[in-house]
């Protein structure tokens, strides 16, 4: 049950009960200190102060005597005092309770606790077109609690999209639905970034914040300020445990970010219980020190006048991304539910259902919403419209005084079409350079690609001059240069992944990318599962991708990275061998705007083979060398990837002048992509006739995954070691004698 | 260069050079704020103060005029002022100079720095015993920065370890020298825990803390504090970014472990050079928000009496982890790199070398450690071993006073011996186990465990009711009660993960076991694998492990992490059927202190099988039933892993019914255990007679990686949906009449 005081004396102070504690807010210092102590049934004395966040912000406050007067209830929970506000947030809270409730899953919990603050940000200040969700210029919006989806849902339906319709909210969860569980941005215009991951989307919110500072500084002018909009998202108490949102929080504060504008919705409730159990920060304190301005409420659920006053003194500050701390009650309204961890995964059950309609006095069917509501809301049509229409008239006026500048525009950022010249720049880039390590040959290519391709922006993981990812020229992304192309991401390669899927999901044509080593991605694991499930076709530049990195030792040596990542639907790990490979590497991932390019290149210096192939590498596989008389299929097929190629290549040379084997090397820089390929060509690389029990595969990394091509392996199936990555390579076997020795084997010829 | 100032009117001021610019720090409302301006050389004049942290702790100070004066060396750095000290500190400088200068690897510059700190540690407050790096009750010290190992190998040297030697240090990062790149703990004792991956090592401490904590509640009374020691970390600038570390240092905050004491080596250089490219923390402010005590020293280069002091005060506090800020000049001493990224992983070269030493004034030959640094710092291995002594005088009074109590001390922590009847209760709880999801009967067996072993504890990252994780009757683990088993890691799976490793690193017998669903592995994956190559044998249970978890949809639904875990060395994972297999899983990790056994279990129901077994499941795989005639082989052989065993099952069914088939059906909970088997048991299993062709395997994840034994699969290649998990499992075609339909294929008897 909730409990209200209004006490004229202490204005902000709320009481509410808390998994049997009655629990005491009061605003103080502009933060919100929490005070429990335990009361008399409907009577709230001694409130003594407990610990809450760090303990130089925390005191004991002068006792509090209050009795349930007039201004408590027990049992009806205090709303807005706007009974028409309350109608349309009351709208959003029974639309989840419903859908839920007709699903059997999802959570009521959070769309309760978050519609005020949503509907005030939805209702008075989110810029949006809900009949072109794409609109450019559009504020952007991120649940990054995405279990509470159903909020997500019920504001789209309320204010005109198209998607979802009520059917979509009535079949919640189902199969076919675009309602899912968790917002995916690939089922549902509207829908920004997928979330579901906690902490992804403050991460991901980063990034759309900075596509957008960055457009802005290309094409703005002082009167035309084509990318303008701000970025909002809600995070809950779980996103502020996870720390990918404090690696993203961190970035956004030390960039600046002014127009991104974070809820913090402070329900004090995860799925365990009370989030005392696990977790008591000052977390006013947190983002002040990581240089964002903070804004507490002493109360969400009904006071949406200071929502509103928050929000626009968070659109002021244009210095600081702004996090705007709501205390809200999960489950808010639910008797039995309210402020409890029950209402973050479960039903509520039809009893529970009809109680809380009662105790919200809420009068309307299931999946009614008050057409009064519905009117208002859908206002939002014509005003957004009216948005887009003006934006275009901006456009307009840009094109007549920036010509060249807006053609620009209209290819990269509306067409969403790369830049001419690209695949010339990067063969280019592939014929002039010679043997080297591909890392190297890789950072050749982006300031290749960089000269022509004004859509590029990215960086690595403080790793950038091992990663050779740095721009020359192109400045380093700074509060004070947004136009600058080189993101310096910091230590952190799970905000950096999720943040550069963001900028890919602004959707406005910019190729974004971002590095660290191979190994350091597993840092980075879930963000990357989760672009390439949002079908976010950012490219992962990773180097240092083999145990011949050397020193460095086995923390720094991947091993069952290439496997694990080439498991991952939707991403093509690319291991070039030479230029010519890594060329083919950046062409897929500038034709592929929806697939992960993660490219594995090396710290060492390979050869440029002379039969390398950018469009046999664009297969995925290719033939690299055969001497098979014609009509003859080879006694033994080698097949290797990024350094490995070389290795495969001299065995080649042994067994056929030593042991006079009609040999085929094959290089394979991208398993998944061959397997794209029709039968045919497969057939053409791989024949039948020649088994896998006559191939030999050599990967210095596990040879996990390799059995659907041959029956031999020279790889390393263990943890790697300190020491030279030549002595390495001898240590685990990675030799081209060693190859030669399996393939004779494989071909029948002894030992 | 390196320039201090000594200002009277201003004592805690330092001034130096930082990549062109002069910087200024000074002491002021108990946090270091960077003030930055141009000087000209020599001269110190209109400081400027920068942004630096929260904008609130960010004021202007008064201009500060200052001229080179006899204070003020551009070329001699000041040191500490105690000629001695400075003899022992410079000792580890140059070992760490010249390692890294010999190997042509590695990286000298933070060494350089942390040398006063982390010499004021060794030789004033740790406590240890040279000569028994494993004595139960000493002190842990990490190294989070692991980079930085040279530090940490001149340490154990100097203080009479007997590993490294100097020919270890002379070969350091050679292949076979136990001095590698970055420390680890399976190579070198004294080594707690391995360390490279950035942040890894802040977690972990706070893992070694909780250990220390929950042993003294166990076993300590008040006259015999058996478990009584500090654990000490140090951090970098690049760790400070890690998500992990931030995730770590808030659960120690709210846990409030008082016995752990960091060093922020505050150095303000990472790899790609300044922090400020990507970092502008203030980090005093983040890490009292985490109720940390926090103290600052003005200049860690020089002033080790304030660094004394502040641990004293770190120690003293009892109720909170302390971080003590230490600004340090990486590469301190070098003309060329000090306060530079190249101090950070490049070697100096000779003539660099030599200007370092005459810069401090070093006369020694390489390697030359001056004979009364070494006579003074060897007294530890009298103290160590006088300490060690005096602790087991105290255990022995502890044995004649709790005798019961003493048993299990020495059983467990001492011996590291499993309780005595884990066997038979797993046996038992799965003897009375019947059909149900396996998460559930997870969670039985767990609590069956805890019944006859104290050595466990652990937890989940906030998903105790769903992971089945939570011990009944054993309360939670909290500030105020660490005897406690029940840990609630809140929503931060990188941390837990590391926390757990780290209590297992404690090596005090402790079973430690962390869960989360099996997606979100995903954001552990760093800290699995560090864990994994720690040889840290911690069980790892997940649930909701395939797409049957139904609604929750794509985001939450594990497609490729079987299939990446069980690439990843030293690493079981364990997908069991039923109640008997997942017994066996429990016996595998309890049996295996060194590997890390991931448990992989269902949300939904399976059936248990009248056939499965608790010993075949502990070989990996093995027939759970087989319709050949004596001495025939099969047909086709079925295999399946978890849920999927009741698929196959079925699928076998009706082969043997309506298709007259001779099937074998194999379940196979763990791969890799599996592959640890003789050859002959291998063949009994999976008989080359019957060979991939005439297989199927049906798992609801990856086919990556199976290839290795069947050439069918009934998988999933794709990512999920949202929907019901019986229709789900329908969509995807994990049906028993889609693996009959195969195994007719496969056995070549048409569809």
């Amino acid at each position: 049950m909730e409990a209200y005081l209004s006490a004229p004396s202490r204005p902000s102070v709320t009481l509410s009960e808390f998994s049997g504690r009655r629990v005491c807010q009061t605003k103080r210092n502009d933060s919100l200190l929490g005070a429990r102590g335990r009361f008399a049934p409907g009577t709230w004395e001694r409130v003594v102060l407990g610990r809450r966040g760090g303990s130089r912000t925390v005191s004991r406050l002068p006792q509090v005597r209050a009795t349930a007067t007039a201004g408590v209830s027990l049992v009806k929970p205090k709303q807005t005092g706007n009974a028409f506000a309350d109608l349309c947030i009351n709208s959003i809270r029974f639309l989840a309770v419903d859908a839920v409730e007709k699903a059997n899953s999802g959570h009521p919990g959070a769309p309760m606790g978050q519609a005020p603050l949503a509907f005030t940000l939805w209702d008075k200040y989110l810029r949006f077109n809900p009949k072109n969700p794409n609109w450019v210029n559009r504020d952007r919006f991120v649940l990054s609690c995405g279990h509470g989806s159903m909020l997500q849902y019920a504001l789209l339906y309320l204010y005109g999209y198209d998607q979802p319709t009520m059917d979509d909210i009535k079949t919640f969860c189902e199969f076919g639905s675009c309602a899912t569980s968790h917002p995916e941005n690939f089922l549902l215009p509207g829908v920004e970034v997928t979330t579901g991951p906690l902490g992804s989307g403050v991460a991901q919110a980063v990034g759309l914040a900075i596509a957008e500072a960055h457009l802005g500084a290309m094409f703005n002018t002082p009167e035309e300020k084509l990318i303008d909009h701000y970025t909002y998202f809600i995070m809950s108490d779980g996103c502020m445990q996870e720390g990918v949102a404090a690696e993203a929080a961190s970035l956004a504060g030390h960039l600046g970010l002014g127009k991104l504008i974070g809820f913090f919705d402070d329900n004090k409730i995860t799925y365990d219980g009370p989030t005392d159990l696990a977790f008591s920060e000052d977390v006013v304190s947190r983002f002040k020190s990581y240089n964002w301005q903070v804004i507490s409420i002493a109360d969400g659920n009904t006071d949406i006048d200071n929502i509103s006053k928050a929000i626009e003194e968070a659109q002021k500050d244009l210095t600081r991304p702004s996090l705007i701390i709501v205390p809200t009650t999960i489950g808010f309204g639910s008797p039995k539910h309210a402020n409890k961890r029950t209402a973050h995964g479960e039903p509520f059950g039809s009893d529970e259902v009809k109680a809380t309609r009662e105790n919200l006095g809420w009068k309307y069917a299931p999946f009614e919403v008050p057409e009064e509501v519905l009117k208002h809301c859908r206002r939002k049509i014509q005003e957004g419209a009216r948005l887009e229409q003006e934006w275009n008239e901006l456009l307009q006026r840009y094109k007549s005084k920036h010509p060249e500048q807006a053609a620009l525009f209209e290819r990269m950022v509306i067409r969403k079409e790369k830049s001419p010249g690209w695949e010339k720049a990067l063969k280019d880039c592939a014929a002039k350079t010679g043997s080297m390590a591909t890392r190297q040959v890789s950072g050749a290519m982006l300031n290749a690609l960089a000269a022509v391709m004004p859509e590029i922006i990215g960086g690595s993981a403080d790793l950038a001059p091992s990663n050779n990812t740095l721009l020359k020229g192109f400045g380093d992304f700074s509060r004070n240069n947004y136009k600058a192309k080189n993101m310096r991401f910091g230590v952190r390669e799970a905000a950096m992944t999720a943040i550069t899927a963001g900028i890919k999901l602004h959707n406005t044509g910019l190729f974004p990318y971002c590095a660290t080593f191979l190994i350091f991605t597993d840092y980075a694991r879930g963000m990357l599962r989760l672009a390439a499930l949002s079908e976010a076709g950012i490219t992962f530049i990773t180097t240092h991708d083999s145990v011949a990195l050397g020193e460095d030792g086995p923390t720094h040596q991947p091993i069952e990275h290439l496997a694990s990542l080439r498991a991952m639907p939707n991403v093509y790990t690319f291991r070039p061998c030479d230029a010519n490979e890594c060329a083919a590497g950046y062409a897929l991932s500038i034709r592929h705007d929806d697939k992960v390019v993660l490219l594995a290149l090396t710290r060492q210096k390979t050869n440029k083979l002379e039969t390398s192939s950018y469009d046999g590498a664009l297969r995925g596989a290719y033939v690299v060398s055969d001497n098979s008389p014609a009509g003859k299929h080879p006694d033994v097929i080698l097949i290797g990837t990024g350094s490995e190629v070389d290795v495969v290549v001299e065995a080649a040379d042994q067994l056929r002048t030593s042991d006079a084997l009609n040999v085929r090397v094959v290089s394979m820089p991208c398993m998944e992509l061959f397997e794209d390929q029709d039968a045919a060509y497969q057939e053409s690389v791989l024949p039948a006739a020649v088994p896998r029990s006559r191939r030999v595969v050599c990967e210095a990394a596990s040879s996990f995954g390799w059995s659907k091509y041959a029956d031999h392996f020279v790889c390393i199936d263990r943890f790697g070691a300190s020491g030279k990555g030549p002595d390495l390579m001898k240590y685990f076997g990675i030799t081209p004698s060693n190859v030669a020795k399996k393939a004779r084997e494989a071909a029948g010829k002894g030992v």
